[in-house]
């Protein structure tokens, strides 16, 4: 895997889980790599009735439900390589008699980096831009206001937790766009996290950095924290539905700090970070997509 | 103050902040001490109009509300000393013509040990027992098990964030127990916070520590955090509800570690705090009691 060529000692690690009211799973993890501190990859095929609770609390119909989905997450040691997250899925409703009555899909992937690189915010949103446009050219701009809506601290104002990326939900299946073309999306999505990752982690995986970085890094790791289990659907679903708890926990970062009223002094590349949480910008416009897009195809011939 | 004396090195640093929407309150942190790693008191006095969110989430009724209250947490550096937090309050709520026409009394006070000492647990669930039992024989056993019933993280099943210690709430003023009564009682039980603290400190904050005693603590620390972020219903008050982001989340560890998965081997002294956090114990029987207050009657003659 491509990950683990990357990091060149960490292996990923399986545990297979089954889930008491049906389905199940499996939840690979790498620890302690040269590059990769933390993360996993979890995938899931799980099913139940449908709940009170899940009624009132997701506000749907119907007797069974159904959901199939991949998550990934990545911590990576040194404060230069950013975090990234990304996860796809679809959900299938069932009437008494096993007719499928409602279904959608959902999924994305943002980064969160603790240093401002504006080459690989580019790049990160410029592979996705790519990867939308060649489905519906109205994506993109869509789907990347929708993360930058999501991912918020909305107890700490307007602040995101990192830069973004793309994100859908809800998204059922029509005429114009059937299932396969939802699936497709999902799987070109998630195919393109390799391009869209790794040759960041490249360009910064050997940066030297200092224990006042890592501080940085620990102090931003603590609003990825607050973020997850204070806001993160998915997140506090699992934890009220009797998920297995260590594959959904398993997205929180290895070693985190929480100090009092933080804040990085105005103008340093810390506060760069801080103001790209703050205002999302637009990282490609069409003139730079152009550009970009041609010495990416003239680089790879 | 009790705990700068105690630490020897860090004093208290002062914020005072005021709310929009009316009231303020005083944040006093201490960071980076001899003893106490990070550590604050809130206290806070507020008011404002009652709204929708708040009449469907609280179930509460009225047209304006007000509450005073202190809350204190302390996590200190040395994983053989425990973390300590306690919060009382009073919440009224008016009418249009600015009568009372609710109030309402809460607070506790728990200990949550890294590692378990049983003499400490007995030591601090006695006093707050001896402060109980000086206003109501039933109280210490009904506040003890609100309190065990409340500071779980039921994500993880039955698994508390520490060895508890009394927690009260919704007591309404009577004929038996008017305003002053349980004005006294809370006073008595914050009065209370350093003889049930400060020896506990005393005896452990001298031991030495391995980085594997360290890691620990830095792993339950992370329960902490689950606890306060998913389930306290202060801390998701506050943080829904446009609160003092830096005074609510002054309550988090200052490190803090989370790992796949992480289990302390069977039968290990870590695993002997986990099993007293999976089944809280009843620290003071009836003979103890007796014997224990005569024993301190005596010593501090």
């Amino acid at each position: 895997m491509a990950l683990e060529l990357e990091d060149g000692k960490a292996v990923f690690v399986e545990d297979a889980w089954e889930r008491p009211e049906g389905g199940g799973g499996k939840t690979r993890v790498i620890a302690n790599g040269n590059v990769f501190e933390k993360g996993g990859v979890n995938t899931s095929v799980v099913e139940g009735l449908v709940t009170d609770a899940m009624r009132k609390q997701l506000n749907i119909q119907g007797h069974k439900w159904f959901a199939c989905g991949l998550s990934l997450v990545i911590h990576p040691y040194n404060p230069f390589v950013p975090t990234v997250h990304c996860n796809y899925r679809m959900f299938e409703l069932y009437d008494e008699q096993d007719n499928v009555i409602d279904r959608w899909f959902g999924g994305g992937t943002d980064l969160t980096p603790y240093y401002l690189f504006e080459e690989d915010a580019k790049h990160f949103h410029l592979i996705y831009k790519t990867v939308c446009d060649g489905f519906d050219k109205s994506f993109y701009l869509t789907f990347k206001k929708v993360c930058d809506d999501y991912f918020v601290n909305t107890h700490r104002g307007t602040e995101r937790r990192g830069i973004g990326g793309i994100f859908y939900d809800h998204q059922k299946p029509s005429e114009a766009r059937d299932v396969n073309f939802w699936m497709n999306f999902g799987k070109a999505c998630g195919n393109a996290f390799t391009d869209a990752y790794i040759p960041i982690v490249e360009r910064r995986k050997h940066m030297t950095f200092t224990p006042e970085n890592k501080h940085w890094q620990e102090i931003r790791r603590g609003r990825y924290v607050e973020f997850n289990l204070v806001h993160d659907r998915g997140t506090l679903f699992g934890l009220k539905t009797n998920g297995r708890i260590e594959s959904i926990l398993m997205s929180l970062p290895p070693t985190v700090r929480f100090e009092y009223n933080y804040q990085p002094v105005a103008g340093s590349e810390e506060d760069k970070l801080l103001q790209a949480c703050l205002h999302p910008k637009e990282w490609v416009s069409e003139q730079e997509i152009d550009a970009e897009t041609w010495a990416r195809k003239v680089n790879s011939c």
